[in-house]
């Protein structure tokens, strides 16, 4: 059985001896670090770390006396997390199926470390395979008129299991700012382009259009300006004149799988810190 | 030593029997086909096609004859050419030398079935270098001024030196419409990102203030519009936030030698049709 | 809705006049030539090809006119299939389920130009999630002793099926020389490496071993000698020293169901020939 | 102008506290640490560490006092660098070119923190090339009978010139166990294939004949027992039926030139450590 460990997330102004007041910290309190990863930006002279340690007495009590340090001692912007300590994940889902039926089948296979609390649609293709897979699947129709009341709704279902991230996976609908700020925590989607190009809706036309020769996806943090938010992970795919939009169309599905899923476990892992509206990856 | 063979490019409006027409053609003008792919876009009805044979008669000949049938007699857009046939390419470079050395010592290698015929550059700094690989250097200098007099003596160099093909190794000056037209011949250009992301200037400032994560290069045929002609080719590199500017041009200039070569050499082998703005690879 | 399309591939020595006298017979009876691709060993004069047409007749009576012709008046050996008539396929898995649940998903959304017809396995734990996709499953024990009679049952259920394919989803087990000759029909086997490196059990040990920067996964046709057959596509991944063997066996999984996926795509769209123990793959 | 950086690359049985007594150690020294990054092998109980920083006195005399630290007092296996100090590479080169072009263009563009400092050859094709580039050119001609004094000879160049890096530009030949150790200091081989699949001469010819879907290149310190040395990187590039041997032969040549270069940078920018007979890559 894996041990605990704590892993913390840093960023800050850089200044002398961070490093060091951290590590030190770390050791003084009986912690033994595996990974350590620092990075430091010259240019906006900000430091960046990951750091993950086992804890000799109690991890929660250790992390929240870490967390207590690093902001309140070094001044860092910190997110300390526990390994064992798999946080709560809100799917949300329209018809398309790809995506959902691969995360579902990798968080059971035991790649993700989170759970997968709960399927939120706005249709209803999907009820019978979540609930064949035991996951509670709730129907909340959206449309113009009504946004606001289901958005309120939807925001009560993430609450109301604790879930401390949101996936996307191929929800097909905006979630308005005031959601994004409401749900506080992270959400996660998948853009079956490669951002900034072809961004909005109908990119694999867009590119058929333009004779581009690879498709690409990108998972990215939704901010309330679409399709803007931080890039996580993209990946790309070779395509030829020999294919149709529906070959970019299937191309692309296997696509945005996979980046999504990486995309999401690196969210999981904590290994992802954002600053100025991008990512810094530690993997 | 390889013996010549005839190689068309066609397309043009789908009728029935054109694959026989043409092959039977070939057969019996007792030539023996070695290669041949053809295509169809079902949706604009157009039919595509590359064969490549051995003729048993005079080559260029031959090669004229089946030109005349294929336009004449089918109605088709034709290119013909001779493998043992190298086109002159002129080679337009600026001040920066990556793609220049890189496409030189390909010509020299004998990777491309084309002949590199003068250098053609609005600065010095590439002169002693072209003179020592025993090419012809052209310094035209342009100014905003000078431009219609400095795309006249361009045009000249490339008439006089017969070249069918100009190739723009990073040559950062925008050719004229009056230039593309005038020259009346294919101008290959590589643009440093993966268009239509960051076109124009400075891309790889641009792709680190997005924080995407990977970064690419675009070889097209220069058109009237900038940075939207037919794409040849692509290629991507991943990245990440470790990298500075000046690692992703590093990294970008390595992509964009390789691109910018298998762009040229599928022009040089006869293997790019052209048609609504996009490209047709048979590769 | 999709025409009948006929697909046939023939291979054989090369004689003049082949493309022509295979062209005008499809022309002259009434076919209509979609895509088309010949190739030509010149080192063994070998001719490849593939080609694709709508009859205008019966489907099925012309492709078996087709077949005799080219068979019988020009020689070559030749497989002709109607596009719409999907061939059942068996799937043989063990315990292992991502290849099991992938290609099952794919089959259902339709990417696949196939029809699943049975699920075989050593094993039963797949038994549950077989039935609640709605498919049949068959537990066959296998072990030394019985392994004879074993794959006496495999192939009764294998041919009570009409299947046209088995497909090995990490099977983990050797299906003898005998099975492979009864079955007649291609059986393809997906290897958890990058053959002809690592072949065998524990490749991923044995990459950690070495301590190589990229593993792969290999889609090949099953043979007689374990590990030797045609293959028919590969790719890899990148790896570092951060990744332990699991790491690597997660990141496998996903390159084994693409690899697999796609070489089951190629070979139900007829688009594979094999040929000397090497695959011609018109893609 | 940068200023000069420590860089020291460290491993050793883990014990508690070594990132604490470290980074103290430097911050104790007005050292800033720019980059740090830590790993642990959980297996084998190794500690690995790379890390950078802006020492406030004298470099040098720091380097050698950490160097003393880091070995004495925590037992750790340590390697000590001055980002400014470019250590001497003497290239090896027997008659193909590519390689040889390619590194020296690549180290004249300043890509590369060391300096070419020798040419050695056992042919006499590239002195005019190697001249032209104002480089020393030693023809050192290698038979069976005369290898000891060659290798004498070789050793003595090597020496003479100070160098600290040697790296066989597609050499050809095998460097005794002798010379490896007399040299005393790292050597480079770029393999034309992904190791360990087709080991030894003429893999091209060998990936053809069984077929593969992809061909690689391998970049790996050169050790007794030919082809076995530590992996530093890997790549490849997808073939096809269409390709012929010189066809795997210039797409190979272009693979091996990125593979090695990016060795060499990562060589020359202290970002590998070798441990069992496998490299850790602080990328």
């Amino acid at each position: 059985m894996k041990s605990t460990t704590i892993i913390a997330l840093l960023h800050g102004p850089d200044q002398p001896g961070l490093v060091s007041r951290m590590s030190s910290w770390i050791f003084q309190h009986g912690g033994n670090i595996h990974h350590a990863d620092q990075h430091k930006d010259l240019q906006a002279n900000i430091f960046f770390q990951r750091v993950e340690w086992s804890p000799t007495g109690d991890a929660k009590e250790e992390a929240a006396r870490f967390r207590a340090f690093a902001s309140e001692e070094l001044g860092m912007n910190v997110h300390v997390a526990l390994s064992t300590n798999w946080p709560k994940v809100a799917l949300f889902v329209s018809r398309l199926n790809h995506c959902f039926h691969d995360l579902i089948l990798r968080f059971k296979a035991g790649e993700m470390n989170g759970e997968l609390a709960c399927i939120v649609s706005n249709h209803k293709e999907l009820q019978a395979a979540s609930e064949s897979y035991g996951l509670s699947y709730y129907h909340v129709p959206v449309t113009k008129a009504n946004k606001p009341e289901a958005e309120a709704e939807q925001l009560k279902i993430v609450k109301d299991h604790g879930c401390e991230l949101v996936v996307m996976a191929r929800y097909m609908q905006v979630l308005s700012d005031n959601f994004l700020t409401e749900v506080d925590c992270p959400v996660i989607n998948i853009h079956h382009s490669f951002l900034p190009a072809f961004a909005g809706g109908k990119p694999y036309h867009q590119a058929h259009e333009r004779g581009v020769k690879l498709i690409g996806a990108t998972a990215h943090y939704a901010t309330a300006e679409l399709d803007k938010g931080p890039i996580i992970h993209q990946d790309v795919i070779r395509i030829n004149h020999r294919n149709s939009i529906p070959d970019l169309t299937r191309k692309g599905k296997d696509l945005e799988k996979t980046v999504f899923a990486h995309a999401i476990r690196l969210h999981l892992d904590n290994r992802i810190l954002v600053y100025n509206n991008k990512t810094v990856v530690f993997d």
